[in-house]
Formats: C-alpha cells, structure tokens, sequence
C-alpha cells in the first residue's frame, strides 16, 4: 500500500475528531499555536485530557513547551477561521509566531502566560500533570489537569453540557477534512429493559 | 459543583468525538458490544488506535474480553441506528447479548471470532498490542492494531480518505449528544507564504 494512501486511510479510519488549537509559549514567552486532532478524554474528576503528540525526533514547538512552561491552552475551531487553523499546520520557523503568520489574534488573561485564540468560544487552561510513552511507535500521550474554562455562556446548557454546534464549532476528519454538525438528539442514560428516549 | 453537572461539563469539553461499538467475545465466545466514545489514533504506520476504558474496579466485560482474547472489532455507527448503539451503554448482566438486547445485529467474518454489527458501513478489525495505565485515575489505554478493514467502498476515496458522512457515520459530544455532519472541505497540505486551499 503506499505511503501517503495508507496515511489517509488509516487517520480518516476512526471517524470524527476533535480538533482544536493548542496555544504555549516557550521558556522567553514566544507564543506558539498549532492545531491537533489528537485530543483523548481521561476523565471528569479530576478534569483531564490527553494530547497525543508525534515522535519528538524533529522539532515539536508544542511538546517542548508544554514540557518547559508547564501549561497550554486549548481553543475549539469554528467554521468561521478553520482555514485559519489548518493554516497552523505549516512548519513555521521556531521565531515565526503562528498567530502573525496566519492571522488569528492572540488573546492573553490576566495571570496567564499561555496565550488563546480571541476567535475561539470554548477556550480551556490545562496544566501538565503526566505522560505516556507509546514505545510502539515513539508517540507520546500529554495528560493536562483542567485549571479553567473560559466559555461564551450562550451554548451551556443547564446541565452543565457544552453545545458547541451552537457556536460554530467544527470536526474533522483524517488529516485535512473539516464538518459542521447537526444535532440529532440527546438520549437519556440508557437502563436495561427500557427503549431508548430522548432527553 | 455538583457531580453530575461537572461530569457533563467535562465531558463535553473536548467537542466532538469518535462513536464506535466495539464488540469482543469472552473464552466461551459469548458476544459482547459496547459503545464509547474515547478513541485515540495513535498512528498509521503501524496502524494503532487506543481506547481508554474506565477503572477496571466493576466489571468491565469489553476490556476483559480483550485482555483475555487478544482481539476486538470497531463498527462506526450510523444516523440510522445511533438509539441502538446508545442503548449498548446500559448495564446489562453477563449472560445477556447487547445483539439480542438493543436489535442490532451481529455479524461474523469467516476465520474471525468476535463479532461485528451488520448494518455498520465500517468495521474494523484490531488485535491487543499494549496498554498503559493511567494512574491519575485508573484508567486503561488499550492499544491494538488495525488486521483488518471491512469498508463500503462507495466511501472510499481514491486518495484513501474514508467519507464517512456519505454512509451517514455520526459524531458524538459529552455522554449523551448524537449529530450528523456536512462537509466543509478538504483543504490542501499547509505550507507557510502560501494561503490554506481547498483540495
């Protein structure tokens, strides 16, 4: 099979993903921007989240930041700026910011020094906290602990649940397909002997 | 914050997310099929996936099965089924089939034992390569590799990207959120100085 065909076939096998932008800074605050498609959620309480990051034998901005400062940002992409996103892909020079490069504005909060994307609606803190070795093939899972939510209040539901599609916010696929989506329904906690309903 | 708001809030942080059943057997064969929503790609080459499972603490018949029988299937789930697929979450006894349960049926492959769901458009085959744990809460990152892909091949496209959304594949976000998806575009491979294009 060749190379590049077994690449899309294998990144597009498990259907949608999550995507977003993952802002750092290095250790003199340069800030970095690069969008992921990796993200794995660990769990509620405590509130983590995984970034599965490609094998360190190049340079990856991301991974060394977050090693050195010990923090990142998260910003979910819309379908307003996501060409801007993928835009972020590109092997920009360590001195070029992806942010000047591409145009998306860096916003910074108060006490913070990881910068997010102004554009985002669903911009979240996290602290590194852990990371797995994949030896299989020299990946390496980042784990995050949630430090802050930082949320357009309009697509919170009552329950606590995120509506993303509220704002925009996209999936993807494989390594360059992007989606908007369309709410089918919320199901209730499903229980034997008991046909599944609406919420 | 209140536990149940916290645990929709978290979980639906990370934005859309990869639905699939995975089915298994145990030793005597017995068919097992659960769906989740924490896939990880891990790579292509060799083709790996992980899947995080909870605290092995209660039973956990999916996770078992694997260690014991070294293998599982994915079947992605389709805008068609997604009641059936959700009612595989509820906490059914041992002894009872989720096939025979929800109405989803199962299917086998000849040379295969665990089972697949017929009325998927792709199905996957993985064989258990490795696990890491995570001790931050006591979940399991069950890693296989892809033997073997079962694929409609109306979605295939010639480049080896799946279109999952032409089988009607869905996207899920938080516990309980099933949504369709429109695509947006492909867009070409980035490179800096020159503007995001459509592929």
């Amino acid at each position: 099979m060749d190379r590049l065909y077994r690449t899309q076939l294998v990144n597009s096998l498990w259907g949608f993903r999550p995507l977003t932008l993952v802002g750092t800074t290095d250790k003199l605050e340069n800030p970095n921007l690069t969008i992921v498609n990796n993200i794995l959620h660990i769990g509620a309480n405590p509130p983590l989240a995984g970034i599965l990051f490609r094998p360190p034998v190049v340079e990856r901005h991301s991974l060394e930041n977050i090693l050195e400062t010990g923090f990142f940002s998260l910003n979910h992409i819309t379908n307003s700026f996501y060409r801007k996103a993928h835009q972020t892909s590109a092997k920009y020079d360590r001195a070029q910011s992806e942010f000047e490069a591409t145009g998306l504005e860096a916003e910074y909060k108060d006490g913070i020094t990881v910068p997010f994307v102004k554009e985002s609606p669903v911009k979240v803190l996290l602290e590194y906290t852990d990371r797995k070795e994949i030896e299989l093939n020299g990946t390496v899972l980042v784990i995050g602990k949630v430090i802050e939510i930082f949320l357009d209040e309009k697509i919170l539901n009552k329950d606590g649940f995120i509506a993303h599609e509220k704002a925009g916010v996209i999936t993807g696929a494989g390594l360059d397909a992007y989606y908007e989506t369309n709410l089918l329904h919320r199901l209730k906690y499903a229980r034997p002997n008991q046909p599944p309903q609406e919420l």
